[in-house]
Protein backbone atom coordinates (compact mmCIF):
# COMPACT_ATOMS: atom_id res chain seq x y z
CA UNK A 1 0.00 0.00 0.00
CA UNK A 2 0.71 3.63 -0.66
CA UNK A 3 0.32 4.99 2.80
CA UNK A 4 -0.03 9.04 3.38
CA UNK A 5 0.57 9.41 7.27
CA UNK A 6 -0.85 12.85 8.93
CA UNK A 7 0.14 14.04 11.41
CA UNK A 8 0.70 17.01 14.23
CA UNK A 9 3.53 16.31 16.52
CA UNK A 10 6.89 14.75 16.73
CA UNK A 11 6.31 11.70 14.97
CA UNK A 12 7.72 8.75 16.82
CA UNK A 13 4.60 6.60 15.62
CA UNK A 14 5.70 7.86 11.92
CA UNK A 15 8.98 6.79 12.67
CA UNK A 16 8.11 3.43 13.37
CA UNK A 17 6.04 3.00 10.48
CA UNK A 18 8.98 3.99 8.27
CA UNK A 19 11.36 1.77 9.83
CA UNK A 20 9.75 -1.42 9.67
CA UNK A 21 9.10 -0.02 6.02
CA UNK A 22 12.47 0.15 5.73
CA UNK A 23 14.02 -3.25 7.59
CA UNK A 24 11.10 -5.11 5.83
CA UNK A 25 8.55 -5.77 7.93
CA UNK A 26 5.56 -4.46 6.08
CA UNK A 27 5.40 -3.94 2.74
CA UNK A 28 3.53 -0.83 2.30
CA UNK A 29 5.43 2.38 1.86
CA UNK A 30 4.95 5.94 3.59
CA UNK A 31 4.94 7.80 0.23
CA UNK A 32 3.89 11.29 1.95
CA UNK A 33 3.85 13.02 5.49
CA UNK A 34 1.54 15.66 6.19
CA UNK A 35 1.38 18.21 9.00
CA UNK A 36 -0.99 20.75 10.20
CA UNK A 37 1.32 22.02 12.56
CA UNK A 38 4.45 23.66 10.58
CA UNK A 39 6.71 22.69 13.37
CA UNK A 40 5.90 19.28 13.60
CA UNK A 41 9.19 17.19 14.33
CA UNK A 42 7.53 14.15 12.24
CA UNK A 43 8.26 16.39 9.06
CA UNK A 44 12.06 16.75 9.81
CA UNK A 45 11.51 12.81 10.14
CA UNK A 46 10.19 12.78 6.18
CA UNK A 47 12.83 15.22 4.82
CA UNK A 48 15.55 12.71 7.10
CA UNK A 49 14.51 9.56 4.88
CA UNK A 50 13.54 11.32 1.73
CA UNK A 51 9.95 11.39 2.04
CA UNK A 52 8.05 14.48 0.83
CA UNK A 53 6.44 16.00 3.78
CA UNK A 54 4.08 18.62 3.36
CA UNK A 55 2.75 21.81 6.01
CA UNK A 56 -1.01 22.48 5.41
CA UNK A 57 -1.99 25.63 7.13
CA UNK A 58 -5.85 25.70 8.64
CA UNK A 59 -5.87 29.82 8.55
CA UNK A 60 -8.62 31.11 6.32
CA UNK A 61 -10.07 27.45 5.83
CA UNK A 62 -12.97 25.53 6.47
CA UNK A 63 -12.50 22.09 7.69
CA UNK A 64 -14.15 21.23 4.24
CA UNK A 65 -11.53 23.83 2.17
CA UNK A 66 -8.63 21.69 4.27
CA UNK A 67 -9.27 18.29 3.42
CA UNK A 68 -9.71 18.59 -0.11
CA UNK A 69 -6.36 20.31 -0.18
CA UNK A 70 -5.16 16.83 1.74
CA UNK A 71 -6.87 14.92 -0.66
CA UNK A 72 -5.28 16.75 -3.66
CA UNK A 73 -1.52 16.01 -2.11
CA UNK A 74 -2.78 12.60 -1.00
CA UNK A 75 -4.12 11.74 -4.78
CA UNK A 76 -1.10 13.02 -6.62
CA UNK A 77 0.98 10.66 -4.39
CA UNK A 78 -1.35 7.70 -5.18
CA UNK A 79 -2.09 7.47 -1.58
CA UNK A 80 -4.18 4.26 -0.97
CA UNK A 81 -3.77 4.35 2.50
CA UNK A 82 -4.13 6.66 5.46
CA UNK A 83 -2.50 6.91 8.98
CA UNK A 84 -3.13 8.89 11.52
CA UNK A 85 -0.46 9.31 13.34
CA UNK A 86 -1.04 11.85 16.12
CA UNK A 87 -3.30 13.93 14.03
CA UNK A 88 -4.88 16.28 16.04
CA UNK A 89 -7.11 17.54 13.93
CA UNK A 90 -10.68 16.45 13.08
CA UNK A 91 -11.44 15.18 9.74
CA UNK A 92 -14.60 16.46 7.98
CA UNK A 93 -17.19 13.24 6.96
CA UNK A 94 -16.45 14.10 3.57
CA UNK A 95 -12.11 13.13 3.67
CA UNK A 96 -13.91 10.07 6.02
CA UNK A 97 -16.66 8.69 3.36
CA UNK A 98 -13.52 8.79 0.59
CA UNK A 99 -11.19 6.89 2.19
CA UNK A 100 -14.05 4.87 4.07
CA UNK A 101 -11.73 1.37 5.45
CA UNK A 102 -8.73 2.75 4.43
CA UNK A 103 -7.63 5.43 7.38
CA UNK A 104 -6.46 3.91 10.67
CA UNK A 105 -6.04 5.83 13.48
CA UNK A 106 -3.89 5.16 16.40
CA UNK A 107 -4.83 6.14 20.40
CA UNK A 108 -2.96 5.73 23.43
CA UNK A 109 -6.13 4.24 25.93
CA UNK A 110 -8.34 1.57 25.73
CA UNK A 111 -11.57 2.54 24.10
CA UNK A 112 -14.08 3.77 24.12
CA UNK A 113 -13.01 4.46 27.42
CA UNK A 114 -11.19 7.74 27.00
CA UNK A 115 -11.73 8.74 23.61
CA UNK A 116 -13.60 11.41 22.25
CA UNK A 117 -13.54 15.30 21.97
CA UNK A 118 -10.56 16.73 24.68
CA UNK A 119 -8.80 13.25 24.48
CA UNK A 120 -5.59 14.18 23.21
CA UNK A 121 -1.88 14.00 24.00
CA UNK A 122 -1.45 14.24 27.87
CA UNK A 123 -4.88 15.12 28.65
CA UNK A 124 -5.40 11.10 27.68
CA UNK A 125 -3.30 10.11 30.21
CA UNK A 126 -4.08 12.82 32.66
CA UNK A 127 -7.80 11.18 32.84
CA UNK A 128 -6.78 7.69 32.90
CA UNK A 129 -4.93 8.64 36.08
CA UNK A 130 -7.69 10.92 37.37
CA UNK A 131 -9.95 7.97 37.08
CA UNK A 132 -7.99 5.48 38.97
CA UNK A 133 -7.22 3.04 36.39
CA UNK A 134 -5.24 0.21 36.88
CA UNK A 135 -4.06 -0.37 33.36
CA UNK A 136 -3.94 1.30 30.17
CA UNK A 137 -2.87 0.28 26.62
CA UNK A 138 -3.43 1.69 22.79
CA UNK A 139 -5.81 1.13 20.34
CA UNK A 140 -5.63 0.92 16.69
CA UNK A 141 -8.98 1.60 14.98
CA UNK A 142 -10.53 2.16 11.74
CA UNK A 143 -11.90 5.68 11.49
CA UNK A 144 -15.60 6.73 11.31
CA UNK A 145 -17.24 10.28 11.68
CA UNK A 146 -17.45 9.65 15.43
CA UNK A 147 -14.29 10.80 16.92
CA UNK A 148 -12.05 7.83 18.68
CA UNK A 149 -14.71 5.64 17.20
CA UNK A 150 -14.89 2.58 15.26
CA UNK A 151 -14.14 -1.22 14.59
CA UNK A 152 -10.70 -1.88 16.79
CA UNK A 153 -7.82 -3.97 14.77
CA UNK A 154 -5.64 -3.90 17.64
CA UNK A 155 -6.03 -3.35 21.51
CA UNK A 156 -2.65 -3.75 23.81
CA UNK A 157 -3.14 -3.50 27.73
CA UNK A 158 -0.36 -1.56 29.89
CA UNK A 159 0.17 -1.34 33.41
CA UNK A 160 -0.80 1.87 35.25
CA UNK A 161 1.94 2.69 38.07
CA UNK A 162 1.30 4.44 41.84
CA UNK A 163 3.75 6.55 40.74
CA UNK A 164 3.09 7.12 37.33
CA UNK A 165 2.18 11.00 35.98
CA UNK A 166 1.00 11.39 32.27
CA UNK A 167 4.25 11.79 31.37
CA UNK A 168 5.74 8.41 32.78
CA UNK A 169 2.75 6.68 31.53
CA UNK A 170 2.92 8.08 28.41
CA UNK A 171 6.04 6.57 27.96
CA UNK A 172 5.42 3.38 29.04
CA UNK A 173 2.27 3.23 26.12
CA UNK A 174 4.51 4.42 23.14
CA UNK A 175 6.30 1.24 22.54
CA UNK A 176 2.93 -0.23 22.50
CA UNK A 177 1.39 2.03 20.13
CA UNK A 178 4.14 1.59 17.85
CA UNK A 179 3.73 -2.53 18.31
CA UNK A 180 0.34 -2.56 17.54
CA UNK A 181 0.32 -0.01 14.33
CA UNK A 182 2.85 -1.42 12.65
CA UNK A 183 0.85 -5.07 13.44
CA UNK A 184 -2.33 -3.45 12.02
CA UNK A 185 -1.03 -2.43 8.88
CA UNK A 186 0.70 -5.88 8.39
CA UNK A 187 -2.94 -7.47 9.31
CA UNK A 188 -4.00 -4.79 6.01
CA UNK A 189 -1.34 -4.88 3.75
CA UNK A 190 -2.08 -8.80 3.88
CA UNK A 191 -6.14 -8.60 3.66
CA UNK A 192 -5.63 -10.49 6.72
CA UNK A 193 -9.22 -9.34 8.18
CA UNK A 194 -12.84 -8.86 7.66
CA UNK A 195 -15.19 -6.24 9.44
CA UNK A 196 -18.42 -7.29 10.62
CA UNK A 197 -20.14 -4.46 12.09
CA UNK A 198 -17.76 -3.01 14.84
CA UNK A 199 -15.61 -6.01 14.41
CA UNK A 200 -12.32 -6.63 13.14
CA UNK A 201 -11.56 -10.88 12.47
CA UNK A 202 -8.13 -11.89 11.81
CA UNK A 203 -8.71 -14.52 9.02
CA UNK A 204 -5.27 -16.63 9.66
CA UNK A 205 -2.95 -15.81 13.01
CA UNK A 206 0.30 -16.26 10.72
CA UNK A 207 2.68 -14.37 13.22
CA UNK B 1 -12.26 -8.80 58.60
CA UNK B 2 -15.67 -10.20 59.21
CA UNK B 3 -17.19 -10.21 55.53
CA UNK B 4 -20.47 -10.39 54.39
CA UNK B 5 -21.23 -11.38 51.09
CA UNK B 6 -23.98 -10.23 49.13
CA UNK B 7 -24.95 -11.92 45.88
CA UNK B 8 -27.51 -13.19 43.10
CA UNK B 9 -26.44 -15.50 41.30
CA UNK B 10 -24.45 -18.57 41.07
CA UNK B 11 -21.68 -17.09 43.57
CA UNK B 12 -17.72 -18.75 42.05
CA UNK B 13 -17.02 -15.57 43.42
CA UNK B 14 -18.34 -15.96 47.23
CA UNK B 15 -16.84 -19.29 46.15
CA UNK B 16 -13.13 -17.78 45.86
CA UNK B 17 -13.33 -16.03 48.71
CA UNK B 18 -14.21 -19.20 50.99
CA UNK B 19 -11.64 -21.19 49.45
CA UNK B 20 -9.05 -18.37 49.86
CA UNK B 21 -9.98 -18.16 53.56
CA UNK B 22 -10.31 -21.51 54.50
CA UNK B 23 -6.56 -22.58 52.59
CA UNK B 24 -5.25 -19.35 54.44
CA UNK B 25 -4.05 -17.24 51.63
CA UNK B 26 -6.48 -14.20 52.93
CA UNK B 27 -7.22 -14.71 56.76
CA UNK B 28 -10.54 -12.65 56.19
CA UNK B 29 -13.55 -14.47 56.87
CA UNK B 30 -16.88 -14.91 55.00
CA UNK B 31 -19.31 -14.75 58.31
CA UNK B 32 -22.80 -14.29 56.51
CA UNK B 33 -23.53 -14.17 52.76
CA UNK B 34 -27.00 -12.17 51.76
CA UNK B 35 -28.94 -12.51 48.34
CA UNK B 36 -31.52 -10.76 46.94
CA UNK B 37 -33.06 -13.78 44.91
CA UNK B 38 -34.36 -16.91 46.94
CA UNK B 39 -32.92 -19.62 44.54
CA UNK B 40 -29.34 -18.29 44.27
CA UNK B 41 -27.11 -20.94 43.99
CA UNK B 42 -24.61 -18.27 46.21
CA UNK B 43 -27.00 -19.37 49.20
CA UNK B 44 -26.49 -23.09 48.55
CA UNK B 45 -22.73 -22.60 48.68
CA UNK B 46 -22.78 -20.65 51.89
CA UNK B 47 -24.67 -23.90 53.64
CA UNK B 48 -22.03 -26.28 52.40
CA UNK B 49 -19.60 -24.23 54.50
CA UNK B 50 -21.49 -23.90 57.45
CA UNK B 51 -21.81 -20.22 56.76
CA UNK B 52 -25.02 -18.60 57.96
CA UNK B 53 -26.73 -17.54 54.27
CA UNK B 54 -29.96 -15.15 54.21
CA UNK B 55 -32.65 -14.34 51.54
CA UNK B 56 -34.16 -10.88 51.84
CA UNK B 57 -37.02 -10.17 49.76
CA UNK B 58 -37.30 -7.11 48.16
CA UNK B 59 -41.20 -7.51 48.14
CA UNK B 60 -43.22 -4.56 49.06
CA UNK B 61 -40.12 -2.51 50.80
CA UNK B 62 -38.68 0.54 49.70
CA UNK B 63 -34.77 0.50 48.78
CA UNK B 64 -34.19 2.22 52.13
CA UNK B 65 -36.33 -0.39 54.29
CA UNK B 66 -34.21 -3.56 52.22
CA UNK B 67 -30.85 -2.21 52.93
CA UNK B 68 -32.09 -1.64 56.50
CA UNK B 69 -32.36 -4.96 56.89
CA UNK B 70 -29.59 -6.08 55.24
CA UNK B 71 -27.77 -3.93 57.97
CA UNK B 72 -29.61 -5.41 60.37
CA UNK B 73 -28.37 -8.86 59.63
CA UNK B 74 -24.82 -7.49 58.63
CA UNK B 75 -24.71 -5.95 62.45
CA UNK B 76 -25.64 -8.91 63.75
CA UNK B 77 -22.67 -11.17 62.09
CA UNK B 78 -20.44 -8.02 63.36
CA UNK B 79 -19.70 -7.61 59.76
CA UNK B 80 -16.39 -4.84 59.03
CA UNK B 81 -16.61 -5.40 55.40
CA UNK B 82 -19.20 -6.41 52.74
CA UNK B 83 -18.38 -7.54 49.20
CA UNK B 84 -20.61 -7.25 46.51
CA UNK B 85 -19.81 -10.92 44.03
CA UNK B 86 -22.42 -10.56 41.86
CA UNK B 87 -25.25 -8.56 43.64
CA UNK B 88 -27.09 -6.39 40.97
CA UNK B 89 -29.37 -4.64 42.93
CA UNK B 90 -28.70 -1.11 43.68
CA UNK B 91 -27.72 -0.17 47.10
CA UNK B 92 -28.94 3.14 48.75
CA UNK B 93 -26.94 5.88 49.61
CA UNK B 94 -27.73 4.88 53.40
CA UNK B 95 -25.36 1.47 52.86
CA UNK B 96 -22.66 3.04 51.39
CA UNK B 97 -22.59 6.05 53.20
CA UNK B 98 -22.27 3.50 56.31
CA UNK B 99 -19.56 1.25 55.22
CA UNK B 100 -17.75 3.95 52.75
CA UNK B 101 -14.41 2.91 52.09
CA UNK B 102 -15.49 -0.87 53.51
CA UNK B 103 -17.21 -1.99 50.54
CA UNK B 104 -15.75 -3.32 47.23
CA UNK B 105 -17.79 -4.89 43.84
CA UNK B 106 -16.23 -6.86 41.30
CA UNK B 107 -17.15 -5.79 37.45
CA UNK B 108 -16.25 -8.26 34.73
CA UNK B 109 -15.15 -5.61 32.80
CA UNK B 110 -12.52 -2.99 32.32
CA UNK B 111 -13.93 0.42 33.98
CA UNK B 112 -14.98 3.10 33.10
CA UNK B 113 -16.13 1.25 30.00
CA UNK B 114 -18.93 -0.80 29.98
CA UNK B 115 -20.53 0.09 33.48
CA UNK B 116 -23.23 1.87 35.48
CA UNK B 117 -26.83 1.09 34.86
CA UNK B 118 -27.50 -1.98 32.80
CA UNK B 119 -24.16 -3.24 32.54
CA UNK B 120 -24.62 -6.56 34.61
CA UNK B 121 -23.93 -10.23 33.83
CA UNK B 122 -24.02 -11.51 30.21
CA UNK B 123 -25.05 -7.49 28.98
CA UNK B 124 -21.24 -6.72 30.22
CA UNK B 125 -20.01 -8.97 27.53
CA UNK B 126 -22.65 -8.31 25.03
CA UNK B 127 -21.46 -5.15 24.84
CA UNK B 128 -17.45 -5.36 24.90
CA UNK B 129 -18.25 -7.74 21.95
CA UNK B 130 -20.44 -5.01 19.81
CA UNK B 131 -18.48 -2.53 20.72
CA UNK B 132 -15.43 -4.92 19.20
CA UNK B 133 -12.63 -4.59 21.78
CA UNK B 134 -9.89 -6.72 21.57
CA UNK B 135 -9.13 -6.79 25.81
CA UNK B 136 -11.63 -6.27 28.34
CA UNK B 137 -10.87 -7.51 31.78
CA UNK B 138 -11.99 -7.62 34.93
CA UNK B 139 -12.09 -4.76 38.04
CA UNK B 140 -12.38 -4.81 41.50
CA UNK B 141 -13.07 -1.78 43.42
CA UNK B 142 -14.57 0.52 46.34
CA UNK B 143 -17.77 1.24 46.37
CA UNK B 144 -19.31 5.12 45.70
CA UNK B 145 -22.95 6.30 44.97
CA UNK B 146 -22.56 6.42 41.01
CA UNK B 147 -23.02 2.37 39.83
CA UNK B 148 -20.04 0.92 38.90
CA UNK B 149 -17.79 3.53 40.36
CA UNK B 150 -15.25 4.37 42.67
CA UNK B 151 -11.41 4.08 43.51
CA UNK B 152 -10.05 0.90 41.65
CA UNK B 153 -7.72 -1.52 43.46
CA UNK B 154 -6.90 -4.28 41.13
CA UNK B 155 -7.71 -4.78 37.26
CA UNK B 156 -6.64 -7.44 34.77
CA UNK B 157 -6.85 -7.76 31.38
CA UNK B 158 -8.27 -10.74 28.73
CA UNK B 159 -8.04 -10.87 25.38
CA UNK B 160 -10.98 -10.61 23.47
CA UNK B 161 -11.12 -14.17 20.80
CA UNK B 162 -12.55 -12.84 17.04
CA UNK B 163 -15.12 -16.38 17.77
CA UNK B 164 -15.92 -14.90 21.30
CA UNK B 165 -19.56 -14.62 22.26
CA UNK B 166 -20.81 -13.31 25.67
CA UNK B 167 -20.79 -16.61 27.12
CA UNK B 168 -17.55 -17.53 25.80
CA UNK B 169 -15.68 -14.20 27.07
CA UNK B 170 -17.55 -14.58 30.41
CA UNK B 171 -15.94 -17.83 31.09
CA UNK B 172 -12.71 -16.63 30.19
CA UNK B 173 -12.67 -13.91 32.35
CA UNK B 174 -14.25 -15.45 35.53
CA UNK B 175 -10.83 -16.70 36.75
CA UNK B 176 -8.92 -13.85 36.45
CA UNK B 177 -12.13 -11.74 38.63
CA UNK B 178 -11.58 -14.35 41.38
CA UNK B 179 -7.53 -13.59 41.61
CA UNK B 180 -8.31 -10.02 41.39
CA UNK B 181 -11.15 -10.39 44.22
CA UNK B 182 -8.56 -12.75 46.36
CA UNK B 183 -5.50 -9.80 45.78
CA UNK B 184 -7.73 -7.13 46.92
CA UNK B 185 -8.90 -8.33 50.07
CA UNK B 186 -5.40 -9.24 50.79
CA UNK B 187 -4.32 -5.59 50.36
CA UNK B 188 -7.38 -4.23 52.18
CA UNK B 189 -7.06 -6.62 55.13
CA UNK B 190 -3.44 -5.90 55.49
CA UNK B 191 -4.39 -2.42 55.48
CA UNK B 192 -1.84 -2.04 52.59
CA UNK B 193 -2.83 0.73 50.78
CA UNK B 194 -4.42 4.09 50.73
CA UNK B 195 -6.90 6.24 48.65
CA UNK B 196 -5.96 9.62 46.89
CA UNK B 197 -9.05 10.74 45.13
CA UNK B 198 -9.89 7.79 42.96
CA UNK B 199 -6.32 7.02 42.76
CA UNK B 200 -5.58 3.43 45.04
CA UNK B 201 -1.79 3.40 45.96
CA UNK B 202 -0.34 0.24 47.27
CA UNK B 203 2.16 0.52 49.97
CA UNK B 204 4.08 -2.44 49.55
CA UNK B 205 4.41 -4.99 46.99
CA UNK B 206 5.41 -7.80 48.82
CA UNK B 207 3.08 -10.63 46.99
Amino acid sequence: MNIGVLVSGRGTNLQSIIDASENGRIKSKVVVVISNKKDAYALERARMHNIPGYFISSKNKSPEEYDAELIKILENYNVDFVVLAGYLKILTNMFIEKYYDKIINIHPALLPSFGGKGYYGEHVHEAVLKAGCKVSGCTVHFVRPEIDHGPIIIQKCVEVLDNDNAETLAERILPYEHESLIEAIKIIEEKNYMIDGMRVKILRWNN
